[in-house]
Parts: structure tokens; C-alpha cells; sequence
């Protein structure tokens, strides 16, 4: 017999991959300057200082850290998970946390555990595509929220919740994928009061919160939660490595972890050991803070480059100005095309993500998404001369 | 507002997580010898061989081990186990290889792939708990198939795919788990060509495959699938280390292979780069066949312990006797109740699991499951004096 489509889950139907992975095949060509994708600067890992501490780590644990573990966690990572987490104004207990594959998996965790197919969703308008694939996935109901310079707006979030009855609110607050904008503290503080008013679990999936190059931290909506509706995302790949995929949950509702502990159970039984008992020992001999400090001085100045490089875009075009993170968003003028002018940027040697892929609905053609984190200053330079070029020649 | 069950997915509801990890909360009392686990013996595991590994590969691959990897899988992990499989009479190309967080997640992406709701998946009858978790989490109608001392049996699986038409069978061929009994190479032919004939898909779950203390090796399912129904899962659980989350999926259908990367970018995005480099070096060094040969030799003098622990049991008692493996399976007179007695079994010290958990639709408590990888002869002489103890007291 002949394998049919048929076959797929309905739910699977429509998905056919994300859209950056699929830019990323041409991005092979010698000499490409990506502005497309998210990893850190190779320049920000530090193989020199992970390889003794693997090393350190299985000699020392030895033959229980090649053995089954906790789906739960590595007890020592969840201790120094949580005093990390306290440095940054999350005070949980050690059994609210659980690791996950990168915040990746605590999303697909929330949605295995909260949606049925057809529940409501709410996400912000743009948001990170990838969470937007991974929803559709669980064949959720996706609504778009609007946001401003200031992030998502609380009174069209509540209208949306009383309109749509979600299960689950998606936000990155900090330094938002893709526009890099901060959600304000009184936002923040109003999520986590119409989260516990309604009824919704909040997923705050906040990655890029300690890649700060200017300005003040923020509290999280984690920390104005009093009732456990918001559930925090950490995830240390931009601080790391994305590769170890070593992140965290913050689950305050004993009755959500253990469902959580069940759905990954059978998602993979449990994270490597090995990954993490490196993030715990490396967490634990302080490296954390030094290295931060480290590369959040290389990153600030990728992003001034960049900012500075869009001085040659056409006149009309828009960007945001982030004080942290790993993206600047930006639009050209209303009657422009970032996703047809994508193909033209390539064969010009520089690649970036058009907006429309980050709009649960599709449309805002002229946007586009940059990525700074991955190129040095003299390729953002050059790349944002070579973009500007593309940009004004078509417009 | 106070959070409340109804939040729950509806599929998550009858979920209440896997009866042998809450039997592994009763085994933490010093001296408790337990055949309930299903954990490579300690011996078995080599963090003095890892450790070196481990920070060769990070050494020598520098930052693009830390930095984002392919969903697909790290390339030369696909090669290596590409090698290792032939050996087994599995020729495969690399593309057909999907590196996975052990066999569990395999499952857990045909199922997220292929199952809406209400969708029938056929299983032995008994079959591993883990795997029936999993289905039940996807909400999918589980029917199961009869099995007798050569595995499933073919009639009985084809008239079952008549009057259900399932969208997967779940098959352990070789060593299953919980009975340690072998499909034989005519059912194994037979399946192959019922999936074809029909058009569903075989998940053949074999992580115990190389852990063969007897008799000769019997080819693969796999082997006899020519149109790409069968997919094959394999596991270094057993082999090589659990805790270190490293299987793979062998997809012969470009379009299912696509389909599984996709919702595996969504669960965890990859695996992680440095548990995949450091089995990719294992296997690279030839380290595994010398290594299964030692563990074996353990293993054989441990299973023939437990067989031997069996002369005392009572009258009526009997069990199978497998070629290898982790586990043998036991079913006591008629009238003889192994759930009620699990609790005898560990006031006096000893642990199993009670076989009616593994059962689609419960019943069976006469029946039992040991493990004997995870402990010494003289723990197994031992534990099973105490459980014929137990047995003969409550006859």
C-alpha cells in the first residue's frame, strides 16, 4: 500500500516547518553575512571551560550520572537553578523547578498538558515563530494580541481573554523575539492581576532577560504572581549554550508540575544527566556572572553597529532601539517588500527574517527581523550597507 | 481564582503517571533489594571511559558543540549509527536516521505525528507501561493484540488491523518487555507484510536487542519491510548509558521523516550536540561490541540466578525463560494475587512489579515482572528466597 498523507494527525496537517529553517538552507554560501538567525556568538561559548567541567562532572558523579534519573530533575541543578533565579527576583522552591530541553520544551510541555485541540491561545502580534509553530502543533485556536512600544496592551488582553476564553497566555517580556521591545512593570504587574482575575496560565518565556546592555532590569510577571498562574521559562542557551539545550520551569501549582512531570515522562524521561550537572557545576563555581558581563559587552557593541547602519535605509523605515536581547525589528515604508526582497538580499550576501512569519495571521509584509548576536561589528557593518543598498534600490 | 483540574487537557485527565515510579517512592529503604527497576546494572557503566570522551569531543569539535545543532540529528552520530545498524542487518541510509532522547521520545513523535484523538493503536498484550502512558497521553484508542510464547500472534493481529484500522502498531520484537520472550523471524516476516498489505505504520521498540545471553540473533522486522512501514527504534540506553538520552528513529518514509523532525523541533528542537558527539565516538572507537560483551557475560550469570530463584516458588508458579534482556516474567496459581502482595514483598525487602500494569485493560494480578540487571548473583539468590517466602506464606 501507498503511504498516504492521510495518515498524518489532522493537527500536523497544516504545519510544514519553520520558516527560518528553511531560510537557513540557503544561507550556505561563502561569505553570507546571517542576520537570520538567533544562536549567540561562537565568540560567547566557551568549549575550553566546558570540557574540563564535563570531565570533572562524570569522574566525580560517576556511574549515577550515566544512570536513569529523575524526570523531576537533577536535585543539585535544581538547587542552583533556584538561587540563580533569586539573584534575579524569582523566589521558588526547589520543587517548583523542573529542567527542560531549552524553554522550547517547557512550552511543548504547557501545551501537552493544558490544550485540547480548538482551545484558545493568546499570543502577542508579533511573537516568536517558533512557539507560533509549536501551538499549531497541538491544533490550538491562535489569537493575536496587539502591542505597542511598550509590549502587549493589557486592555486588549483582557478583551481578548473575556472574547476567546483561553487556557494560556504566551509572553516574552523581555527583550522580545522578535521586536526586542521590554513589556513595562505596570503591564507586567496587570498580566500577572488579569491571570489570576480569569483564570489563565501565563507562560512567561523570558530567555534573554540577563542580556541587558542598557537601562534597568524589570521584574518578571513571575514575581507580581501570588496564586501560581504564571509559569516562568528560563532557559540558559543564550547564556551557555544553546546546544547543551539546558532550561527550566517555574511551576508554583503542585498540580500542574506533576502533570508537567507526567507529560515528560513520556516526551523523553528525562534530561541528560551529563548536560545537567555541567550548567549546575558551572552555575556553582560562579562562572555565570563574569561571563554575562563578558559577552553583554560584545554584544552592545553588535547592536550599536547595527543600529547605527540603519542611518542608509530609505527614508520611512522604522526600527526599535532594544536595551538588551538579540534582535532589532524594523519596517520599511507601508508600500515596501521584505519578504519578496528577501531572495535579492541573499544574492547580495546578507540574509534576515521578514516579519510576516512572526504574525500568527500573516500580512505586515514590509517588517523584518535582525539578528546581531552572530556577526561581528565589521559584518554588521558591512551587511547593513549591502541590506540598505537592496532596500533603496527597490524601493 | 483557584486553579482547577477542568484546565487540563481532557486526553491528560486519566493520566496519573507511571505505577513504577511511584513504587520506586517505596524503594528507598536501606537493604531493599529490587527487581522492579529496569536500570543497567552499575557495572555496566563506564564514567572512567565517558569522562575522557567527553572532553575530547568538546575540545576538539570547540564552540559548535555548544552552539544550536540540526533537528536532524548531529551527521556523524547519523553515520556512526548508521554502521552500528548494519551490523545488526539494518541498511539504511544516513537520511533515514533520526538521532532521539532515547527510544521513549521515537514514540512520543509517531504519536504526536500520526495520532488525532479517538485513532486506534495496537500493542502486545502485555506490553511496556511506558509505552501504554505514552499512547494514553495522545488520547488514543488502545487495543490490544494476544500474545502467546512466540510473541504476538499474526492471525490475531490481522483481524484486530481489520476491525480497527489503527494508525500504528507498537511491537517490542526481541527481549520484550515485561515478558522477555522473542518474536519469532515467521511473525516477525508476517508483521512486515500486514503493514504493507494494510498500510500502518510498525514502531519496532528494540533496545534490548544486543543483550543476548543465548541462542542465536533473529533478524529484525525492519529487515523484512520493503515499502517503508516499519520504523525501527534504537535505543544506547541499554548499551552504552539511559542517562545519557540517546536513541534514534530509523523512518524509511521521507514524508513521516519530515514530519517527525518537525514535531521534534517544536518538543526540544535537538538533542543535545554533546551527548550525541560523545556515543558518535564511542561507537567511532569501537568501544561498543567488547563492551557488550562484558556486560552479557554479567547478565547471563544474573538471569540464571533469578531462573534458578524460582525452584522454591510455590506450586503452579511459572515463568518464562528468556535469551536475554533485562527481565523475566512470572504468573503465579490462579487464585494467587501479585498486586496485593507487593506490599509483603517489600515489608521483607524485595521489590517487582505486578504484571497487571501492564496490561491495556488491567486484569492478570496473578502476574509478575523481575528485573535482574540491577542486581548482584547474590542479591538475586537473595531477593528471590524472600519473594518464594512471601509466595508460599500467602498461597
Amino acid at each position: 500500500m501507498e503511504f498516504s498523507e492521510n495518515l498524518f494527525a489532522k493537527h500536523m496537517s497544516p504545519i510544514s516547518g519553520s520558516a527560518i529553517r528553511d531560510i537557513f538552507q540557503l544561507l550556505g554560501k561563502p561569505g553570507m553575512i546571517s542576520f537570520a538567525g538567533g544562536n549567540p556568538s561562537n565568540q560567547a561559548l566557551e568549549p575550553e571551560v566546558i570540557a574540563p567541567i564535563a570531565e570533572e562532572v562524570i569522574r566525580t558523579v560517576g556511574a549515577p550520572i550515566l544512570q536513569y534519573g529523575a524526570t523531576e530533575g537533577y536535585a543539585p541543578l535544581r538547587g542552583s537553578i533556584r538561587a540563580f533565579l533569586k539573584e534575579d527576583g524569582i523566589d521558588c522552591a526547589e520543587e517548583e523547578i523542573l529542567p527542560t530541553e531549552g524553554s522550547t520544551q517547557g512550552m511543548d510541555l504547557l501545551l501537552k498538558t493544558l490544550i485540547d485541540p480548538g482551545d484558545t491561545v493568546l499570543v502577542e502580534d508579533p511573537t516568536f515563530l517558533g512557539a507560533l509553530q509549536a501551538i499549531r502543533t497541538y491544533h490550538a485556536n491562535i489569537v493575536p494580541v496587539p502591542s505597542d512600544e511598550k509590549g502587549v496592551i493589557p486592555e486588549a488582553l483582557e478583551d481578548a481573554i473575556k472574547a476567546h476564553h483561553p487556557k494560556l497566555i504566551y509572553v516574552i517580556p523581555t527583550f522580545q523575539n522578535p521586536t526586542g521591545l521590554t513589556l513595562t512593570i505596570e503591564r507586567r504587574k496587570r498580566i500577572a492581576e488579569l491571570a489570576a482575575q480569569y483564570g489563565v496560565i501565563v507562560a512567561e518565556d523570558d530567555p534573554y532577560r540577563d542580556l541587558r546592555y542598557a537601562g534597568e532590569a524589570v521584574p518578571t510577571i513571575k514575581s507580581f504572581d501570588k496564586e501560581g498562574w504564571v509559569v516562568y521559562l528560563a532557559s540558559f542557551s543564550k547564556l551557555i549554550s544553546p546546544g547543551m539545550r539546558v532550561g527550566a520551569m517555574v511551576i508554583s501549582l503542585p498540580k500542574l508540575m506533576r502533570k508537567c512531570v507526567i507529560g515528560k515522562q513520556s516526551s523523553d524521561l528525562h534530561c541528560p544527566l551529563m548536560t545537567q550537572a555541567i550548567v549546575d557545576s558551572y552555575l556553582r563555581k560562579g562562572l555565570l556572572r563574569p561571563h554575562i558581563e563578558r559577552i553583554t559587552a560584545g554584544y552592545r557593541a553588535q547592536l550599536k553597529a547595527m543600529l547605527d547602519g540603519f542611518v542608509a535605509f530609505p527614508a520611512g523605515t522604522a526600527h526599535t532601539s532594544p536595551e538588551g536581547g538579540l534582535f532589532v525589528w524594523a519596517s520599511l515604508p507601508e508600500d515596501m517588500d521584505a519578504l519578496a526582497l528577501l531572495n535579492k538580499a541573499i544574492e547580495r550576501g546578507v540574509a534576515y527574517v521578514p516579519g510576516t512569519h512572526f504574525y500568527a495571521n500573516g500580512g505586515h509584509v514590509n517588517t523584518f527581523r535582525l539578528n546581531f548576536s552572530n556577526s561581528p561589528v565589521e559584518k554588521i557593518t558591512e551587511g547593513m550597507e549591502k541590506l540598505a543598498a537592496v532596500m533603496n534600490e527597490n524601493r
